[in-house]
């Protein structure tokens, strides 16, 4: 007899959740690119200044981080995903970037994660950083 | 004849703008618990930490700026409001704050806020600060 099991849909916690996982596993490996895959195109990036766009966001990492070693590890902690209604969410986290000190030395910082329900699923539209 | 001018309701956009207005006029003059109100009782305040709920912050606040002089006078530019569904928006902005350097000194910085209209107004929820 087959079992068939039921699907379990992923709660938006979890789509969410997910993003941040794929985004931390793409960095460890190297690929910039996939881990650039979590924001929407359009995402704005606020830190000491305001950068409006995926492409040019992009570009500042690939030349910010042109090796492995220079890219490190980088760990997620304490994420706190709150729902803004159905199609909005807000993540709040810590990062750190474990490097050798020859590499530029550990990084890490609070973000807040602006997330929005897409045709291509769960994007960061803007992702503040401290 | 009279003539009876249509009320025109403010746009979710004005009543936030006037949430910002009103807490700027607060702090210009030395009322931080008037500028407090701008903020949800269980907002979210992040920076270089995490601080849970306005009355801790309201506390550090008149602490930090204990006279009329430490608050200096405070204007918001740059204001960029974006609706995220219609009882959530998210405002990004730069603050300055002009003070002497005896009180301190100029200070600046980029907030996102993050809006819900709740049952008394469009009150902020989330600030982050950098």
């Amino acid at each position: 007899m087959l079992v068939t099991l039921p699907v379990l849909a992923a709660t938006p916690q979890q789509q969410i959740q997910k993003v941040l996982d794929d985004q931390v596993a793409a960095w460890n490996r190297g690929d910039i690119p996939a881990f650039m895959e979590g924001y929407d195109k359009s995402a704005t990036f606020v830190s000491t200044s305001i950068t409006e766009g995926h492409d040019q966001v992009l570009a500042n990492y690939v030349k910010r981080y042109p090796t492995r070693e220079k890219m490190g590890t980088l760990k997620f902690a304490g994420l706190d995903v709150r729902m803004l209604g159905a199609d909005y969410a807000v993540v709040i986290g810590r990062f750190h970037l474990d490097r050798t000190p020859q590499a530029g030395g550990e990084s890490s910082g609070i973000f807040t994660l602006l997330f929005h329900k897409t045709s291509s699923g769960w994007r960061i539209i803007l992702d503040h950083t401290s």
